[in-house]
């Protein structure tokens, strides 16, 4: 319960509209897209400006109120649940693109604007912002920051990270600071924009994004191909890479996945193939003209199959909607899913492969993979259901004994989901006590009482 | 004076062969290539291995000697001059390449491995590693990395920082760790590795990278423009670029630059000329032949007194070499240079210039500038003499008001040369009391008795 005083003071500064305590107003705040992990918030604050944000800072720290900043909760880790209560800063309504510099070739807006509005808002002017996450129609651009999102078109565009100028945020010591700028080039001093990009939320709120733009590809080409085996399709991405092709997206589905969504989409995709890759060449048109032929070589040669290019944009924007619809696809069908971010060097694709296979058998779990295989960034997603514990408990097993391979591999427990609070115990495994010893001291240095995002990343207890 | 038994340690873990106390050895590594700055060392070691580095430091710990790690000293801002004396850890004798992998596209090496060196082992096998600091024949990886050096080819292909996969680095607490991996995503945890880069030295010695490679361009074009006007010069580079064409390079000499360099190397460069503008594109084929027939178009719009397309490879390396060598040609015929790295928004070039030339003639003073137009990175350059006092003042007082007019417009104190202790003053500038204060609040998180570096980047007595 939070008391009057501290609500007056945030009304005050925030506006009235822009604070909330009704229950059944805080219920929806205490979940994001992770499965199984929820708290509720004590109070939600709606800031409209940067001025609103800091004085949400000031009061939470003067009320000694942890903070959880959030956008649509489109997260997969629990970044963004407020797991020890407290406030909510939910930057859902600073959602204004607040400049297109065509001259620069930037974009500056609030954090809260959709990722697809950005998109399409530079597009209108001819100019293009390439990351794409799978939820980029209800996903923020701040919390895409945040946790550096990646998406399709990653194999060749890179990371929302890559894309970051420039970024005015808000301080735990309430401060405001403006990191980055226009210049294409700045070595002054340390680089805090990049230490801020996927940094969950734990160091600062971010305000307002300047990203960098690039001209739009002129013309893109989407195909298909299907194989008799998930290692086939995983041999076929190594070779595209090492012959020189690099796709804008290289995407794969195993059967499992390819039947969920086949039920939920019908698009016809065949019910009976091991494995697909959806694949996609952007730029010139007389390059994609030689690097499709060059990938549809290259396709015969590993023994696709079937090869099957898209007739026209619809087509390609049916397939590629398709995939993005996977976890959706599969959520529909299974009541629970526990979806992770393995992220493997990409020669190790096929073992990785092999090994989700063998580890199903082993916990009898059904596991359906699909995700970014140019990136080597899988996502194994157990069908599973909350209610058998037993059942948990082997799909916990079996991704610990994923994990151990993954980081033999010198692999990463997470390619673009974060740790939040669902990966604390892998993320210690991954950078081992040094490692989390130094995160924990920069954690400090930005926020030594702890208001932001307490248990978020590491927990509290370990030793620093 | 070094105790006989720090000597004596040292060369126990070292090897005594990499342990230098003479003081004609220790004289030239008081240097780097930043002028008028000079300290000298109290001893130097030449670590060969990780554990060597490790050892360095611990002894140097327990003994209370600060640390200055470097590379060849190609840097700019005095960044690896022991300015208090103590140890310089020189990465020189770590000088391998310790694999190229084909599969991942990646080359892993010690921190001391020439630039030049890593790039052309990797060409050999068919793969590209873009940054090309105008150093690259002497400066290490590690040093470019610590800087995070630029080149002529960032426009198109960016920084160092960008290729940058993981790194292995020994931490002013003794510890070894490596940050990053193979893996083309990771978002586990803070991003050591993006912090570390363009550090300075500051926080970590780095012991071996991994970059990622690409494939490399099939084919490049080059051409030169010459303009009656620098501003002219300048305005084709934004409208280049406004019209979506990205070109590998593009750089800029103005008349002063463009007569030193050509009493240098006599390639014919034209001595009436205001400014001339060096563009490179590569590239597939059929997107070259495009892009120079658009660059050509706008180069005959902004009336470019005269383009000329390179004839062949060895006339375009050539023309290269001569823009390489702008600062050594002007050093060759003024005592002093002092130059800088201003780097602005690309639409603020024009004034830039403009604002250059102003102040070279209320400050009486000679001014060469050239750099990366493309970037909106230039280098103004001052021909001086540092036995002139009032000259010297006058230069310096140049420089602060230029800084003055590019942080108004968005810009940076340095594009690439880092703020070692040369620009210490001007990054309190442009960051403000509250950037510095959490800058030396992560200084502290890595280096809590401040052993690494001291000194460098901020001064030591700013409240933090």
């Amino acid at each position: 319960m939070i008391a009057k005083n501290i609500l007056d003071r945030l009304s005050q500064k925030l506006g009235k509209e822009n604070v909330v305590t009704e229950k059944e107003d805080l219920l929806v705040l205490g979940y994001d897209a992770t499965p199984g992990l929820y708290h509720a918030p004590d109070i939600v604050v709606y800031p409209t400006s940067t001025e609103a944000v800091q004085s949400a800072v000031q009061i939470a720290r003067e009320e000694r109120l942890p903070i959880t900043p959030r956008g649509s909760g489109s997260g997969l880790s629990g970044g963004s649940i407020p797991a020890t209560g407290g406030m909510v800063l939910c930057l859902n309504r600073m959602n204004k693109i607040l400049e297109i510099d065509e001259e620069n070739l930037t974009v500056t807006a609030q954090a809260g604007v959709i990722t697809l509005d950005l998109a399409n808002a530079v597009l209108k002017k001819g100019l293009f912002y390439p990351p794409d996450p799978a939820s980029q129609k209800i996903s923020t651009i701040g919390g895409n920051v945040m946790e550096d999102a990646g998406g399709l078109r990653c194999l060749k565009y890179g990371v929302t990270g890559d894309y970051v100028m420039a970024l005015k945020c808000v301080l735990p010591d309430g401060n405001v600071i403006t990191t980055g700028g226009k210049s294409v080039k700045d070595v002054a001093g340390y680089s805090f924009k990049d230490l801020l990009i996927s940094s969950e939320g734990t160091l600062a709120i971010i305000t307002e994004v300047t990203f960098r733009l690039i001209p739009p590809p002129q013309t893109k080409q989407t195909m298909l191909a299907y194989f008799d085996a998930i290692e086939t399709a995983g041999k076929a991405v190594s070779e595209i890479i090492a012959a020189k092709i690099i796709p804008s997206t290289m995407e794969i589905m195993d059967k499992t996945t390819i039947n969920c969504v086949e039920d939920y989409v019908k698009i016809g995709l065949p019910r009976e193939t091991a494995a697909l890759l959806l694949i996609e060449v952007d730029g010139h048109p007389a390059v994609v003209k030689e690097d499709i032929a060059g990938v549809e070589k290259i396709l015969k040669q590993v023994k696709a199959t079937e090869i099957h290019i898209a007739a026209n944009e619809e087509e390609a924007l049916g397939l590629a909607t398709a995939r993005r619809m996977a976890l959706s696809a599969m959520a529909r069908v299974s009541p629970s899913t526990l979806m992770e971010d393995a992220t493997v060097p990409r020669s190790y694709m096929a073992q990785t492969f092999a090994e989700i296979e063998r580890l199903a058998k082993k916990y009898d779990l059904i596991v359906g993979t699909f995700g970014h295989a140019g990136d080597g960034n899988l996502h194994p997603t157990v069908l599973c259901d909350e209610r058998d514990a037993d059942q948990m408990k082997r799909a916990h097993a079996f991704f610990d004994d994923l994990y151990t391979k993954v980081l033999e591999w010198g692999g990463t427990v997470s390619g673009e989901h974060g740790i939040g609070i669902a990966k604390r115990d892998y993320l210690a495994r991954q950078v081992g006590p040094g490692g989390v010893a130094v995160m924990k001291r920069i954690k400090k240095a930005f926020d030594p009482d702890g208001i932001l995002n307490p248990g978020k990343i590491f927990f509290d207890d370990q030793e620093s």
